[in-house]
């Protein structure tokens, strides 16, 4: 369970009856359609000429907390059922673990009972519920003028300098099937992951996400900071290995003068001239677009022989190459960032909330 | 307040009567002594020539839960003394915040409330309260074979390439005021740190933590991940913007088959022959060394003019230069990235612990 | 969500598609059978000639966290589906509320986005999701040797003085349509309920539970002591209007030289001679049985004609009689109340579990 | 700690060197004075005839989080210092510990660690930060128009049948040195306990405690019912032994017809003509007032030889007659409760108003 009062958990394993998700704490009043949800989750599904073969059709159920067509402020559970699928050899990986899968520490953690099959809870398909539950989170948002948006900035070598806007994203979807707001970056990252996917071998990425519309003093020092907080629920995505805001580990060479954002009003609005801090300052929102970066591993399944350990022989041995695949898992990620996202603000926008009328009984 | 079963609180202001750390959930048993925590302490503090001129003596008090010299079970607080400190000119950064510092959003998300001097709650003083709650973490994780080190990788330009090991970070320990494992790069980055000093300007830097010892399975899947929970923690530190495990932000260029970890055994235990993961994988501990890196921006204090807002009467204006400061904050940090390290893998060995004897009651 | 570590959701509606529990941290290695959820759902079922002519069949899925019949240690989703039933005259109660439901607090909080329909998430019937959850519970708590039982002590005037042990209540158990472990005082609450159901009215009743085999120290002050954990639990359960532990209300008129409960030694372990502390001292479970007592008040909905009002009109108005009811909610409640109980218990005896090994530790 | 957004930690032990309070989530804004703490304080000592010989000074300081007399946002430390105070007979309870103290269960779960001197953290003394938290509390609460009150209702066999309301409560404030708000019951009371403490006995009570002008919505079904919160709360309070609103377990020989608390307009407003829900129903306030009662043990300690266990040697033994003591814990506590009742609706207050604007949204 993530969240204090927008409270969000994910349930369900690759190859069982179904993943999900249950919210508890979103407030009454939310509109929730299928169809957002729908869109939502099918943005996660990869896209020709990228991807797997695998194509879920992602079947999904709202089975409680909404009711004619609204949230109720009840527990929500939306639950998106599995289809038939071939165990195929998981078997094997349960015995001889994949080289940077959670095969291994599963095992060893939850002492063989974990359902192995498909990677069990550590699968990629358990971001679909991430999605479902980013759908809700970021209708709740909206109340409050919060946007999200998050596209693909590099794969391998191919990174975009340029600092994209909101609405440069959002005006740029759809028009590739890989989500980078730049459509000649985009056509460069689908050849590099084309020719990676040729060898057999895959690459990783970095994903970009900006929120915009967020009022000052969301984040909640000392320890609940929001870019703590988000950073802690990004980490939740399968692959990630990396998250920084603003200029980021560019900072480690930046001047103080160079790095410090300097404040000027705009239409009597104070406002940051640079924004290298992602519109988070001593953990809390600034006002200035929360920018952040996040980096994802190569898809660890690749058709190489790789080295591993039978773990019932405690030997070492071989696995051959593993069969079809994701080349680069970033690609499908920039729906699952954007609703970890939202999640984490959701929460924050609500405990900030809190606060708020509290101002006005001053006078009592 | 962080953490499920080992919780860390921190409070203070930085010029008011103290700052302190309350730890909830701590086991009895743990031996606890002044001099470890003064020791932690004096490392946090700056050396000659680094750091500012204020030299805080840290005086502190265990108020509560240890006794004869042990942990009992019982809330530890531990308090640091504030000496009394001039509060300069703190009143005109409540008015004209500064660039890149928490003046702002403190003065809106407080409504005007907030102690704003020397940052209040936002100073980097408070982390010496981490320290100390970190002494007591890292003593708890001793019982568990757990032992940790961080230490500086860079500093503007210059940075160590090669990783050193846990060891090597300890045998370097004490031989420069500055804390990197490598002696030529210390002494490259004292340069660099001098010369962005005599500017009067800042400079930002990377600290490298190691974790040695730890069991496979801490961590708990879907949202409470090692990596997210001890990122999360990471970034209540003043000035942190990114965090990375492994390889990182690399793995954005690397391919599936130099990034994945193949296993191999090692004296019968299974071990990785490459340590991209950095001692995580799907969020859980794989036995190897946890590997991180956060980056710390330049200290937002510079003896620049710079451009702010006068917020009571909503005008634009200029801050002069600020006086004493430390040119590069990185570079007191490795032991609080230390203390909050063991924080967060204290919290998670009692999480572990909590599913450990469950095996051997298998049989009834 | 309730627990800290053994972590109880419920989600679902009285007359929605279904209601569900969703369980976080449960340890791997659990055997679960469908059986053992069936029997204990058969339990809360009215029995003739008691009870709701609503029978429901209580189909159940477990959805997830569950493989090959043990746990995994992933989260365990269980579904209990609605069937089709007729709204009824719920329009009504969501204008005109019943006296003592939830209908008007459920308007005004969710500021008539409820699903008001059979009392939406305030019905009963969200129980039996709390009894899938306990009989998981109930599990874990055997592996550490530790039992549960609850039955009525009272209903009405009837009441039982004499304290039973959990042999005996487990011994009387399914001797009659009524969980009271006194044959005599069974057909006399029958009696009662018969005579208050013929005259459209309804009874209170009081339901006592016993857990054995706990070890000394469960429960963790200041805050989250046992018998203050295991009371909010029970507050959960609809109807509970007061928890009593050992001699309880009682223990206002008692002398401490009657109250105190001495030690003596049994079979070389500590016992105390009497147990008006119901088995937990200072918050803290001290080995003796866990005794406590839960008051149920009569189910709101009897054959009367009732002042209300008709919150769209803001007028007062009269409700007529309802329709068929449970003449008294308590004789349901037993395998709640153990479920409940069962919850939390599982919950501190991880947390107890978690400082458990670190005194082997202690040579290190 | 308790509480979700208003969250409560308390530390210390009663012959250490001080005990206190943590306060995290409290809003800023709130006027806090050092006389209103000393007041409430003050309220918590024994009052001649009645109570132990041993006074303490409560001499306090609040050590962060209060700038300029109002809560800045940030943790809020208030610490009490305790007086240095002779051992006694401790080392002996140690050994053999007293009946119905928590001696032996914290000497088992802390495994002899614990500061067992004048019984630790499990000290009444303790209740001193609870009270001191409580000011604030009740503080914020006053911004919401919410008031609280307790008085003793029971001690032995007087008792007050009456109910009285918040205004007559706190109008006998002061009249007698026991805060029961009937005179003549008052007198009645202190003979009780004089004829107690003549034979070196002690004795139980009951307290009630009435919080008004709530609005109709705290509370969060499922599991953080407010009922339920309240409870556990009040189980931090040693010596509670059960709790109960509104009618409580009277409630198991009412009938519906008359339990049920039928609506009536009351000056517009929706109002109960009776209050035997004790203003929470379903878990959630409905705008009346809450009422609440708790049962106090009698003191543990008496002037009695008793039995017990000489835990170093597994013996049996007696202990002797112990010294001074208080013959009625219960005549202490009414501040003690509206303390714990004012932490918990201080918590739950805040998370009604996390909800609250977004109805002013909806049009958006």
């Amino acid at each position: 369970m993530i969240g204090k009062l927008f409270c969000v958990s994910v349930y369900g394993e690759s190859h069982g009856k179904c993943i999900g998700t249950l919210i508890e704490g979103c407030p009454p009043g939310i509109k929730v359609s299928e169809e957002d949800i729908a869109k939502e989750l099918s943005r996660r599904r990869p896209k020709p000429p990228l991807g797997t073969s695998r194509v879920e059709p992602d079947k999904f159920e709202i089975l409680s907390g909404v009711f004619n067509g609204y949230t109720t402020g009840a527990p929500i559970n939306i639950v998106i059922w599995n289809k038939d699928i071939d165990p195929g050899d998981y078997e094997l990986f349960k015995r001889v673990p994949r080289p940077s899968h959670a095969d291994y520490v599963a095992r060893v953690k939850y002492r063989g009972y974990n359902d192995y099959r498909g990677g069990g809870i550590f699968s990629g398909r358990l971001t679909a519920a991430y999605v479902a539950a980013g759908v809700i989170a970021k209708k709740l948002l909206e109340r409050f003028g919060v946007k999200i948006a998050a596209h693909i900035v590099q794969i391998g070598d191919v990174y975009l300098e340029k600092e994209l806007s909101y609405n440069e994203i959002m005006e740029s979807r759809g028009s590739s099937p890989i989500e980078c707001g730049d459509g000649v970056k985009a056509k460069d990252m689908i050849k590099v992951i084309d020719s990676v996917k040729k060898k057999g071998d895959s690459i990783g990425g970095v994903v970009e996400a900006i929120a915009i519309g967020l009022p000052v003093g969301l984040g909640e020092p000392i320890f609940d900071r929001l870019d703590g907080e988000i950073a802690k629920a990004l980490f939740a995505i399968p692959g990630v290995k990396g998250v920084e805001f603003g200029a980021g580990f560019k900072l480690a060479c930046m001047w103080g003068s160079e790095a410090n954002d300097q404040y000027t009003l705009q239409d009597g609005k104070v406002v940051t001239i640079t924004n290298n801090s992602g519109g988070i300052v001593g953990g809390i929102s600034n006002g200035m677009p929360i920018k952040l970066r996040v980096v994802f591993k190569p898809t660890p399944s690749i058709a190489y022989r790789q080295k591993s350990i039978d773990l019932d022989k405690m030997e070492e041995t071989y696995l051959e190459a593993v069969g079809r695949f994701d080349p680069c898992i970033a690609t499908r990620t920039p729906p699952i960032v954007e609703a970890v996202l939202g999640i984490v603000l959701a929460d924050h926008i609500l405990r900030w909330n809190a606060w708020r009328e509290l101002e006005s009984l001053e006078g009592k």
